[in-house]
């Protein structure tokens, strides 16, 4: 017998206030993007080992939990050449490899321009720490089969539409677009070969900073005695720095213009301009945004464009975009009222018979009540009825047995 | 690139009709359960092998996707002395494991009478066949740390209000009590040791019928000539029958009172006494149930109290019964109404600019429009509105570009 029983290591439970808060803020996701017209779908939450290790899913294909072939003996373990050999199938790590394969599964169903929702958790075996869990929620929006920047207006629309209707004022949107930067890279002389990885150290931004990130561009064998300079000149750069009558030499002139264009086919939503943003996954070809909010240091989630990887498992280029929202940062910074609050609790003796009782449930909510519970009375009253306020019930009434919902004295808890 | 790109076999991928549909069938369930009172709560998917494996589970702990340690290398897989070794941890195969994981672990911050929810998928690694799927939904109800039959009474009676609110007329359950199996064995003279075996072969009744088990009763060592005739007696037994002056002799008569007290306190539920109910888990104790429909041949869901099980890994006793909905089975029988389906698509030529589509969309809702997908005109205009009317747009409007709300010209779809 465990002394202490836990979940698994980096996973939690969800007790029901917190249960209640979580399908509350995903109800409002799902409508939200429901009435922008996007069609939520769900996939399994194993896939099969080929998409899972196939290369779109960068570092995170390192954490996958993976499942374990079914029917192994002990001399086909031993036989095996690879530890990876011994599993076919694992835990997805996001939403976007499971997208490609459900897009090449079903195109013949799906509209030509497909939106999809996916909200569901996804795993990764990273090691635990505060605010980082080994199974969390991501909210995904995608624009599939659209090459226009109708697709980004969209995503970012909606999203905005999805914050506003939680009540997370004050967002913004950082924008970039992966043109931008390799054509930075390109003004500084960075050869093609040392794009991506210079790209990987410009996103440290944040946790390095400008010198950090320069010392590290250095090592890699980027040239220049100015990199921080120039670090620090891109970080000031701002929609009005591009749309002057004297762009930066090291603007790609086309990606810029579409990125005003999305500014401006955007008034509802605050859009910011920050040439350093990078955004982790490999697969981003065009335009790429975070979320950010006034009240914490970190995104609330994140996309952009990536034309490359949806077709991939079909075999044909498909073009597509999509907005990540990171459900456990959002869910933490929401605001819910207590309308949700308007329990009644029965509280009985033991003798009452429950068939009274369930009765007088039903007739309690078909009289309109939204939410009762049955509980027998407890010898410490004030710390049950801290407890029902605390669970959400409002109001009690006491029954001895006997009484009609006529008879019923309700009282306010607390 | 595989030419057939699948889900994992025996999983399913859920497109955008028949998700919706889940979705509104999960809401009523949710809903329903929650205004008895009940509470939702949320585990991982996975639990620790220890859990998994530790009994309580019956077959299905044979059927667990187990989870592969992280950081083996070859060496470590070498060295196992049996393949379960390599896993430290497995999808669930039920919700009733977890649930008393859960309890174990949050016992000091639940009420002492907890009422749960869990609507979750679980995973079994069955052959697939029609019906059966390796991932699938439960819904299951609790009740924990009450003894007496308020609890059962509370059950039935929810659940049964939620196959109401889905329109699942006409159901009925089939009830018993272990109690009554376990009395009508000793009636019969079969020793206690054999107890266990003979209710799985009982269990078989619906599959290979009275003489079929009979056959296999005898095979096990039960004595008796008259087998067949015995089940078949037991079969015709009634509420009626276990009531009258002369109550049959296998009948445990303080079962027998519970399971008519039990009747009489749910005038809203049509109960039918079902002496050869036996249920498959082992760790029943008392009351058993299943949910019959009269559409279908096979149980919706079923039940029962369970004391010995949710306080074994807490180390101490824990009175406990339990519903579980069966939700793909369920899924497939509901009805539902179209009052979803109220979309407007707007359709428009490729020239209009997104600024200008997103502004209209907002417009709409803000107008009070529910749902709004912005649609480029395909060539094939009749394909392009049958499938937005399989969408669930009934509406649909026409946008050359610079139009308002006010000037849209609105038509029915079809």
């Amino acid at each position: 017998m465990p002394s202490h029983v836990t979940p698994p290591r980096g996973m939690r439970d969800f007790l029901p206030a917190e249960k209640r808060r979580r399908e509350r803020v995903l109800s409002t996701v799902r409508d939200v993007y429901r009435s922008r017209g996007f069609d939520e779908i769900e996939t399994p939450v194993v896939e099969g080992a080929e998409y899972l290790w196939s290369g779109l899913g960068g570092d995170n294909e390192k954490q996958v939990f993976a499942v374990l072939r079914r029917g192994l003996d002990l001399d086909a373990v031993r036989a095996v050449a690879s530890p990876l050999e011994l599993a076919d199938l694992g835990l997805r790590f996001d939403l976007t490899v499971p997208l490609a394969r459900f897009y090449a599964s079903h195109r013949a169903e799906l509209p030509t321009v497909f939106r999809s929702v996916q909200i569901a958790p996804v795993w990764r075996a990273e090691r635990p720490q505060k605010g980082r869990y080994r199974q969390f929620v991501q909210c995904d929006i995608d624009v599939l089969g659209e090459a226009g920047q109708q697709a980004e207006v969209e995503l970012i629309s909606a999203t905005t539409d999805v914050l506003d209707a939680l009540g997370l004022t004050g967002t913004s949107i950082r924008v970039n677009d992966r043109r931008v930067l390799t054509g930075v890279l390109a003004h500084w002389g960075v050869p093609a070969e040392l794009t991506d990885r210079a790209l990987i150290e410009i996103d440290k931004l944040d946790k390095i900073g400008v010198d950090g990130v320069a010392t590290q561009l250095r090592e890699i064998g980027v040239e220049g005695d100015d990199l921080a300079a120039q670090l620090h000149q891109l970080g000031e750069a701002t929609f009005d720095s591009i749309t002057g009558s004297a762009p930066p030499a090291w603007l790609d002139a086309e990606a810029g213009a579409d990125l005003v264009a999305l500014r401006d086919a955007l008034p509802g939503s605050t859009l910011v301009f920050d040439p350093t943003l990078v955004r982790g996954m490999g697969y981003y070809t065009g335009t790429i945004f975070e979320v950010a909010h006034p009240d914490v240091g970190y995104s609330l989630g994140g996309g952009g464009r990536y034309d490359g990887m949806i077709g991939r498992f079909l075999g044909t280029e498909v073009p597509a975009a999509g907005f990540s929202l990171g459900f456990e940062r959002i869910v933490d910074l929401v605001e819910l009222d207590d309308a949700d609050d308007d329990g009644l609790a029965v509280l009985h003796d033991k003798a009452v018979p429950p068939a009274e009782l369930v009765a007088l449930q039903r007739a309690l909510l078909a009289g309109g009540e939204t939410r009762v519970r049955l509980e027998r009375r407890a010898k410490n009253a004030k710390g049950q009825l801290d407890a029902l306020a605390a669970a959400g019930f409002r109001r009690f009434a006491s029954v001895r047995g006997g009484e009609s919902v006529a008879d019923l004295a309700i009282r306010p808890i607390g």
